[in-house]
């Protein structure tokens, strides 16, 4: 193996495109060694990375015959007993990369394997750095129904879809990040390819694959020759989200092409390198989930088992092992497939309920997000006529179900730009609600909320014994009588005696107004407690209320 | 191999145990065949058995050491290309039995194989005739959501449980067995073990093993030495079964026996034997269902593995493949595995609406069967609680959901004698209007009963075009505005113009009214479609109606 040393030049910035603006493409060529980390050179000479950020190895290599094919390439990155094998890339120009986000922080080692000689064996060092302050690591399961980040802190998904906002015009996908950076979403759904839809007849401004006549086409793709630049911006935008503290849920196959540039029917070897070649550009990306395929069921040249194969393809590809779902039309897939992360569900149905909302839950043994419950908007689709109101009220029954809802918006425009497409400006009424509730989590417990009567009392959410939110729904109620699901025994013993106190939130109009006194729990009978003086909570007889409870602290 | 030809006696009964009790039992000694069909002789000397009954090969052999573990007995039937192996089991007295249910008429051959010389080698013919009238097959998957027998006739389940009945006192099986013979319950859910809990502390009139010190006793079991009295038994309860017309769903495992018996936490070896000497004796009659435990994830001996290594193996021995299911407590099991055939799912608030039950149907793509639903009576427990009317209203929900769901009773008595243990009389209400579902479900269409606009109107079930039944639950409207989810096209038209027929069904009362003339369907929007005149049908403004609609022939 060859020991020729490499040096790493000091450079660390947000992102390899945000990097590679910043430098001459001259730079690039000949042995070096990117560091992704902040935008301004630091400790020249000394390469460091900063834990879960995207440190580059990038090589000159050949140019002949095609690269993207012709070509093995990939990097070993060692620390201790840890070994991690990174596929590589070819990005064009003569450059070869490969990426590693790594998990730990302290010295690590890598050495390059290729089947072309000048880019096999050359090994480096680097040294990971601790993670930025807002940085807390990918997002991965935690607690069996819910999610935290790899640093612990608790990460409530709260998403959004804009199918392909960063294939439209530059100056709307600015406008979209700004969009994003003061509304509450931590998820956007968006597609690897292109769109052809109703409202989204524009081609994209770039397309994945170079034409085998080379002309800028929209047929005779050469599915063995990808386009860089493409991947380049779609690297851009993830790292654009990143820095919005913004998960990326990476959709990686669709059915709106319809043929009109194949990309819904490529030949199954097409696929496959397609998979390994999106996974080994953006694997490395802490922000990255993977979703197999929005409608799946509803790609007509797929079947089933195209999609297992899909699945097993980007769980073996990806060093790190991000969030992977697959959303459906009107089939679900079975998730319950161990690479199956967690369940992405299209079902307005099962949000108009809490009751409905849990029961995936118990199928899979997964968190449950309803990526797809329709959308706020007035357009003829009745997928997309949500009101502001049924939007909110599908993410709070969701919420106390112990799962996760995803928005989408879909008002009619002139200009054609609805939000669910190619994003924008968000103009429904649902995203300050959704803020609100945003809001409540962020004080709930780190457990996550779970049913705590399921299957008796499925408006109930919470953690037994120490908090709860009932959530009224469309009810209208003059008050509620305290009550709560049989805590469990505290130090030993029954929780009579226990003391909670309690606010009203009005979810829709966005306030929270603390019930005076306590409440001192009392056994009502064997399933249920209540107040030592019966006491009800009033409340205003409008609809979208919820209780939130928490036991005093003492 | 041993040419000796064996003759069989012209016999036919109901089932072996109903045989053995008109011969003497020294005739089933030497060399015997079997027939089993009704209780007289006929042909004597041609051996012939009807299609679907139980064809059984009974030989001596040795009665040293021990014949539950030491010999193997199995028969291989043949005819044409088709050959069966059905393994055979040790029925005690020196007999080993093998039984075959033939699925196909006319000449069938036989050869055992056995470790034991004298069992081995053995050969034979028989002949199978059409099945009696009223015989139609085991029943099996239909239409990927429904049910149906082998001979094509459907099969719409309605189901109830009474989980120990054939291990009480002789006469309160008789009184079972009168109840269910009027009853509108066409399969029954009873365990192959004794149960301990309360209202049930009695002990059985059986036990499944032999002590070990060969005294009557409830400890010291020698797990290798069944008991054939008791399974002898059960068959005899099976066979009664089967003259009802009823299935019998058969619980391999349950918790209930908290160790008193110790049969809920036996050796993983006894487990198993137990399973392939249950399935030798009981898998040739045609209306046994397996259920591999009742509330699975009860039993604190076992792990999940456990229980996907039993469906394994009742799946392998069973050479008929019948219905295999298991019933959760509060963990749902995966469903999605191969050798489940239906979903048995224990949850009432899943049937509390359709939107709720038709959710499973959409993850199992199977039957979905609510086995438990919580039971119609007056215990203290919550779950022994229901009213009848909330019993029907949840067997009406499941209902037009396209899932089934399943009857049980709890009314406090001093004879401790309540249905759902242990079976005797029906006191409730509830009985009475299931018939009258039943009697509604007799003339809905062969293919079953399925959501017609899944996720949007979930009280809309039937077959799109050409029947419906919508139930309107809890709500009490004086009128019901006619509309359908858009039907499909009608040889390649627009369904306008279309004729269909409507029944006010008063689910409750019992009560079939006709809706004067007939609704001609018109366009109302891309998703509904209304009357010409704009018709609506009027109602009772009492809960529990349901609307039936059906094409008008032409």
């Amino acid at each position: 193996m060859n020991k020729h040393k490499i040096f790493g030049m000091g450079w660390k910035c947000d992102a390899v495109v945000a990097f590679r603006r910043l430098i001459p493409k001259s730079a690039l060529f000949g042995l070096a060694v990117l560091l992704m980390g902040y935008a301004f050179p630091t400790n020249a000479g000394e390469a460091t990375v900063e834990q879960w950020g995207v440190y580059e190895v990038a090589l000159s290599g050949p140019t002949n015959g095609n690269p993207f094919t012709d070509v093995q390439f990939s990097a070993r990155f060692s620390q201790g007993a840890v070994s991690i094998v990174a596929n590589g890339f070819y990005d064009g120009d003569g450059i070869y990369r490969v990426r590693f986000m790594p998990e730990t922080q302290g010295k690590w080692h890598y050495a390059t394997e290729s089947s072309s000689p000048g880019l096999d064996g050359m090994t480096g060092e680097f040294t990971v750095t601790p993670p930025g302050a807002k940085d807390h690591g990918p997002v991965r399961v935690a607690h069996t129904y819910h999610f935290a980040n790899a640093d612990g802190t608790p990460y409530e998904e709260l998403g959004t879809t804009c199918y392909v906002w960063e294939w439209q015009p530059e100056a709307l996908q600015e406008e979209t990040l700004r969009t994003l950076a003061s509304a509450p979403f931590n998820k956007i759904r968006f597609c690897v390819f292109p769109k052809r839809y109703q409202w989204n007849t524009n081609e994209p401004i770039l397309y994945p694959y170079v034409s085998k006549d080379g002309l800028a086409t929209t047929t005779n793709w050469d599915f063995a020759r990808f386009n860089p630049k493409y991947f380049q911006h779609l690297e851009q935008r993830v790292a654009d989200l990143q820095k919005l503290g913004i998960e990326a849920d990476i959709i990686l196959f669709h059915p709106y092409d319809g043929g009109h540039w194949g990309f819904d029917r490529m030949p199954s070897e097409a696929d496959d390198r397609y998979l390994h070649y999106v996974v080994a550009r953006l694997a490395a990306y802490r922000n990255v989930w993977w979703s197999l395929a929005n409608e799946w069921d509803f790609m007509r040249h797929k079947k089933e088992s195209d999609f297992v194969r899909f699945g097993e393809i980007v769980a073996h590809d990806d060093p790190y092992h991000h969030l992977l779902s697959i959303h459906n039309g009107s089939l679900v897939f079975n998730d319950t497939l161990p690479f199956i992360t967690h369940a992405s569900i299209q079902n307005g149905l099962a949000v108009e309920s809490p009751a409905n909302a849990e029961l995936y839950r118990d199928v899979y043994r997964k968190p449950v997000v309803y990526d797809e419950v329709q959308y706020e908007g007035n357009i003829e689709s009745r997928w997309g006529q949500l009101s502001a109101e049924e939007m909110v009220f599908r993410f709070w029954n969701a919420t106390v179900a112990g799962t996760y809802c995803g928005h989408g918006e879909t008002f009619k425009s002139d200009d054609q730009v609805l939000w669910w497409s190619k994003g924008g400006v968000l103009k429904g009424r649902s995203p300050a609600r959704l803020a609100f509730l945003k809001r409540i989590l962020a004080t709930a417990p780190a457990e996550g909320i779970d049913p705590v009567d399921r299957w008796q009392r499925p408006e109930y959410g919470g953690q037994p014994g120490r908090y709860y939110l009932v959530y009224l729904g469309k009810e209208t109620p003059a008050s509620w009588k305290f009550q709560l699901p049989k805590p469990p025994q505290s130090k030993g013993h029954p929780p009579d005696g226990e003391q909670f106190k309690a606010d009203v939130l009005d979810t829709w109009n966005m306030t929270i107004t603390p019930v005076p006194g306590v409440f001192t729990l009392k056994k009502l009978d064997n399933y249920t407690y209540g107040d030592v003086n019966n006491r009800s909570i009033p409340l205003p007889g409008r609809p979208y209320m919820a209780i939130r409870i928490e036991r005093v602290k003492y």
